[in-house]
């Protein structure tokens, strides 16, 4: 046995590695959206992109985005309105929501989420006071009683605040992470969501791909649970129908350029595939496209992508040569013109 | 825009979930090991195996583990014991160490986790008590003073484990996390290990099957960050030298029987392909060996195992008949005779 010769060696590097003193992230004031209420609900939005490579060490996080967080916040917010303005909708009791920024990146998230479970725990009804113990509710003049939360946007941000969240029995319901894994319930006992599990977005692709007889396509997937659980599900179905994946590649969404141009040059390797299966995040179909312009091959691949890309104009804006004869997912959802009507006619300069 | 639509819908879900009452599982008491010293270590050790499918929403834990539990809980006392009776190490401080189980599972290794920030959060003396605005410290009678934390044994485990400490910037060193993802400093920034990345140990599986000239093998790996990481680098290296996967295949490592049947029906329709590179966790392992036998292809295979499977007797015990060519790997560790003479003169009825 030589356990206790490596226990020697973490001890010693443990105390070589004294936390710094004074400024945790914890301490960062993140901005947050409240909508008081009787009862509120915490959601998790990401109002900006995750940290770029430089500034994760600062948990600072990227530009702001307008699609996945500015659209959705307001929609947050008008839907508790049309809630609350509905008297067959809890009648007697105000609907509130509490926004918080997940910057698509797990610790901000879990960090985040914290912050819910102490609302969660301080709840003044005293239902759950029990679990106080545990816990540091806040003070009693602090009146947020989060009663679930909502988000965040990404699958694996997604599965860490759910092994969170199912400490405290805190109900969690994604909004858009599609992850296969999040419909074990074993594993996830405290989520639900109101979008499909990718294994039917797999089996889209492969139809797409049959459609079209194409038998030797090559593909890539973001690195994280999203792209890996939906990537398995489809080489599951490819191998059932014979299809061949000529290359396959994985990255990470915020990979530097070069990353990003080996992947297109592994690509190009195999010379008679032509279609590449994209089961990525939205932000990894763009850097994808950019390093298939720099590198100036912008018509060699047609690109077929998941629902991280759907329509997003985010995803392909100034991109257009790129993508021309490509086919991405969408998943169902009505047009809500009310939406448009309110966000449209909102100014940036005083948020009315 | 759909999506004041889609938040509707979370709003009434999430009110019709709201938490149940009474017990959470953070005040379940889960038994620790305590040496006190005017510091202490925080340690993750898996002391019992994860929770069964069954007994997952209780968070119930599985059976004891000798090798990864009890014996590394006896060599971390020994290894602070050490410490404290040397004159040369740490003068004038007593070390001491605080163990808790993390079962192999990432929602209860995080829920340890959050006692552990507590108690570092309440540093007695008074350096990073800034941060106690965040989660709440423990009243001032206690006394531990946890300045860092050792483990959890687990790769996919330690990430989450990781992207929460971080936050509180408590430093985590990692005794058996292999996973190259953990290498990347920007992402897991209080993270260190006394074991190499898994990207060294790929090498090493190439190298054995160049070496015997097998061309056509087939992959396993355990689904969660090791199995995943390790098994992307082999594959990269794979596809570098020219070898050909014939079936590759991923599974949880307490996936039911059946699952593991299914996985051994796979690998014997590649007729050709007899070699098995399994990236895998120990039970994942054993379980793979007894779907074997199950499945009477005791002969069929030859397994080539990296770490998690190395020279451990839980692994194989029972099963040598499966396993006989079989090649695995193991880290070098020197031989720790102390250990030996510690560990068996242990009486388990009154732990002297």
């Amino acid at each position: 046995m030589s356990l206790s010769g490596w226990w020697l060696g973490f001890a010693l590097v443990v105390l070589i590695a004294t936390p710094e003193q004074g400024e945790t992230f914890m301490q960062k004031n993140r901005k947050t959206a409240l909508l008081q209420g009787d009862i509120l609900i915490g959601a998790l939005v990401s109002v900006h992109h995750q940290p770029k490579k430089q500034s994760i060490k600062t948990h600072t996080c990227g530009e702001i985005r307008e699609q996945y967080g500015i659209q959705r916040v307001e929609a947050a917010f008008q839907a508790v309105d049309e809630i609350n303005s509905n008297p067959d909708l809890l009648p007697n009791i105000t609907l509130g929501i509490e926004i918080r920024d997940s910057c698509w990146y797990s610790s901000i998230a879990l960090e985040q989420s914290l912050e819910f479970i102490r609302d969660a725990l301080s709840d003044p009804s005293g239902l759950s006071s029990g679990a106080g113990s545990s816990l540091c509710p806040r003070p009693n003049n602090r009146t947020k009683n989060i009663v679930g939360v909502v988000g965040p946007g990404s699958s694996a941000v997604t599965i860490q605040v759910q092994n969170l969240l199912q400490l405290f029995n805190i109900p969690q319901v994604g909004y858009s992470a599609t992850s296969r894994d999040l419909s074990d319930k074993s594993r996830f006992s405290d989520f639900l969501r109101v979008v499909p599990s990718d294994y039917y977005q797999a089996q889209v692709m492969i139809d797409i791909v049959r459609h079209y007889n194409w038998t030797y396509v090559s593909t890539v997937h973001t690195d994280g649970n999203y792209g890996q659980s939906g990537m398995t599900a489809f080489k599951e179905l490819a191998e059932q129908f014979n299809l061949c994946i000529a290359k396959e590649d994985t990255v990470l969404s915020n990979a530097e350029d070069f990353v990003y141009d080996e992947v297109i040059k592994r690509l190009l390797e195999a010379e008679r595939a032509n279609v590449v299966v994209c089961f990525c995040e939205g932000m990894t179909v763009r850097n994808l496209f950019k390093a298939t312009k720099r590198n100036n091959v912008t018509s060699r691949f047609l690109f077929i992508g998941s629902d991280g890309w759907a329509d997003r104009t985010d995803v392909v804006k100034g991109l257009e040569d790129v993508f021309i004869g490509g086919i991405s997912i969408k998943i169902t959802s009505p047009y809500v013109h009310t939406f448009d009507e309110l966000y449209f006619n909102l100014s940036p300069f005083n948020n009315t």
